[in-house]
């Protein structure tokens, strides 16, 4: 027989990695939603047309693709498909699994006009990209999106970024930066340098600043045909370090009288001092004028976080998008948002330790002294479920208790209650949680006690 | 533009539908966990190879079958596949999204050997069926299953049962019936009855009792050369009814030295007596000779919920499948499990009303008075936020606050907080939770309030 398997890049989650896996995921969930963003799912599968065109070529390519229902290896054979003779590929394959949540999410602003706005909403789903898997890169991966569309108003952005800086922070990471740009800004800085004409080029060529140096990028901007002059202008420019409100004040003089990158200082500095209104540690928001962020879809303010230890690409990026839902709809709806990569923040966190001494979801083992007094602790096993506790019967009949012992400890369940003879008999039972350390108490006050037990040995859930 | 949409038979949840779908979802969790269960996830898609042979010939065609990454349009026009001519289908289609939970379970078991026994899973994910749209019927659909693996005792069948007797229970279904019955009576019964011969197709037929009603089962058993007597005897004992321990009794001799219909009365006498104990109500959980079970694989004590009001067929079924797990591995390992079908349970305590008046999330919005007050408005919100409590601040810059208000209103934000000259200047903030009920208070006394005022709005949560 041959041995079953999953398909490359895809991972099974047993008890012990969901716990990991719950832990984050209902952390970030919780500060979205103490942000006052709600929860919204779409389906796993999306219409072919409704991704195409939006990803890129490279991203297309990347889409799991689903045959037609009723395709036959005959109808492909003889080159059709149920019956009708194909021509495009758009005949043979009509769905796709979806390559990230926010063309989802701007598909839905499109379908429901009604929506009330400011829509603010999160997302938390998988999704699928048929990469080459490695360390790190899966082929189904959880995303967390959390992202407001129906306003311009600098507090969105601000707000967005408060968010990942809670998240970050109440995750546990000890260090953590998250990198803040502007589009238009970007923009500015590049024609005051002289390279206006080449804005996409000098993006493409700057984005590579992390993998290829400084060297490398000021090599591909020549090779794209940018004067030394203008390399000189941003590198010495990018380089700038200051505190952000006054880097923002630094660079007016440069920009001069370019209107979008004016508009980008401005934003920037409104977006800075909210971050400072709200007691934020600004040495982790730095405002980095090297960062660009691939997709060419962003309009405004752009970041990424990034932990230094240990390496491993971003662990969080966005920015606004206000012309992306207007591909759906014909109407443009300004927009912004972040994306939280919950496999990297699992990775990272294991790695520093974070996720370690999760306390265990089931808190009693009830054990069965006998076949004779297996209805009791049925019964008890059910009273205590009844009152809120996770109570597991030891369900292999009546073995000798030092197995159901070793049973719970196994499985980590840090409460045994033994029912025996001489407990029924005063309607009592005994709670034990090592060794020597057991309480002997009516079977009504049990509830209590495990939860003042439980209270002790995990005070922080 | 062409209006965008999602395929047929697929949703998107807006807030208001997840708010519903996460109340139920959790509460169906929070069953599982209080009976020792613990999560489990598994890929969406999985390997053809494993989905193929497990589902029956339809089951197989509602798959949705995903394309072998890199194949081209010109590939398949000339008959193969990245340059390799394809002769089956394998060639075309490696994977596809996953038709139930079960079989990933039993390949999960099969996979890794070393999983401690009893291994108990609860698992709830979307599963996906290219069948046709119907009402209450969809293509992509969450199914909330709980399974046990590597244990024989009929206490493990027990506890299934009484779970999903307190999901139906806890969720508060007014009335529901989960019958129940065994595969191995079942086997005595129709033996007895004289139709050992067509045991497969007497099952098929009265699969169908509730559908086409005794009058149509009764000709088709005739069309499938089952004797009239044998029909008689199989009508007049499907229909007897009594309290299951004394219908076990009366069974006793019916079933005669029928070796398997004995070993499934003493079954359900241990799981009637264990369900005793634990005081369910066995008017809920009638033993009824007419439940079959269309699937292959049972192999003991099978059980279905249903409810009279509305009329929409089960809400959860499942039983004990010992055989399953060994087609994957070699290894028969016993288990037992049941689905609740998360759609159909929505769907109906939508009908009964059961889903009105879920409390929102977000319990307050935070106004700005001012420009010049927003970095208080947003100090205010983020201390709030630290607290734990979903706080919502206006974005909109600051708009008349009667707008502000009408705001929160259209959203069921239930507390509104003013922070105005007055209220700053004296470290207060002013809480309002209806046009004449408002309380100024000092801003650090303004989170227990908060809890105070939500406790009393919703004093369930």
């Amino acid at each position: 027989m041959k041995k079953a398997s999953i398909p490359s890049g895809t991972r099974d989650f047993l008890p012990e990695q969901m716990r990991q896996r719950l832990y984050v995921i209902n952390k970030i969930k919780g500060i979205f939603e103490r942000f006052g963003y709600e929860p919204m799912e779409t389906p796993s599968i999306e219409k072919w047309e409704v991704l195409q065109g939006k990803l890129g070529e490279e991203g297309e390519q990347l889409l799991f693709k689903i045959l037609r229902r009723g395709t036959t290896v005959e109808d492909l054979r003889l080159g059709r498909t149920q019956s009708v003779t194909f021509e495009a590929f758009d005949d043979l394959v009509d769905l796709a699994l979806r390559y990230d949540l926010t063309v989802p999410f701007s598909r839905v602003l499109a379908m429901y006009g009604q929506l009330p706005k400011p829509f603010k909403r999160y997302q938390i789903q998988p999704v699928w990209r048929a990469d080459r898997p490695q360390k790190g890169r899966y082929r189904e991966f959880y995303q967390c999106d959390v992202d407001i569309a129906g306003t311009e108003s600098i507090l969105a952005d601000t707000e967005i970024v408060t968010i990942v800086y809670t998240a970050l922070k109440e995750l546990g990471f000890p260090a953590f930066r998250i990198r803040l740009n502007h589009r238009k800004l970007l923009n500015g800085l590049v024609s005051a340098a002289g390279g206006a004409a080449h804005f996409k080029d000098i993006c493409i060529a700057i984005d590579k600043l992390d993998k290829i140096g400084e060297d490398g990028v000021r090599k591909e901007l020549l090779d794209r045909g940018i004067t030394e002059e203008t390399a000189n202008n941003l590198f010495s420019w990018m380089g700038l370090k200051d505190e952000p409100l006054a880097l923002i004040e630094r660079l007016r003089p440069i920009i001069g009288d370019h209107a979008d990158g004016q508009a980008g200082l401005q934003d920037l500095q409104s977006l800075y001092n909210a971050l400072i209104a709200q007691d934020l540690d600004l040495r982790c928001i730095p405002l980095d004028l090297s960062l660009v962020r691939g997709l060419d879809y962003y309009t405004g303010p752009i970041f990424e976080a990034v932990v230094d230890e240990p390496a491993i690409g971003s662990l969080s990026g966005g920015g606004r998008y206000d012309k992306l839902i207007g591909k759906f709809s014909g109407n443009d709806t300004p927009a912004v948002g972040a994306t939280i990569g919950l496999e990297r923040i699992i990775d990272v966190m294991q790695e520093l330790g974070l996720l370690n001494a999760l306390p265990p979801k089931t808190q009693v083992l009830v054990t069965v002294f006998s076949d004779d007094f297996l209805p009791h602790s049925l019964r008890f096993a059910q009273s205590l479920r009844a009152q809120g506790i996770c109570a597991e019967l030891h369900l292999k009949g009546a073995s000798k208790i030092n197995k159901q012992i070793k049973y719970a400890n196994d499985r980590a369940i840090p409460i045994i209650a033994i029912l025996g003879p001489e407990e029924v008999a005063q309607n009592n039972v005994q709670l034990r949680t090592g060794p020597t350390e057991q309480i002997t108490l009516p079977q009504t006050e049990a509830p209590q006690q495990i939860r003042t037990l439980w209270q002790r040995l995990f005070p922080n859930t």
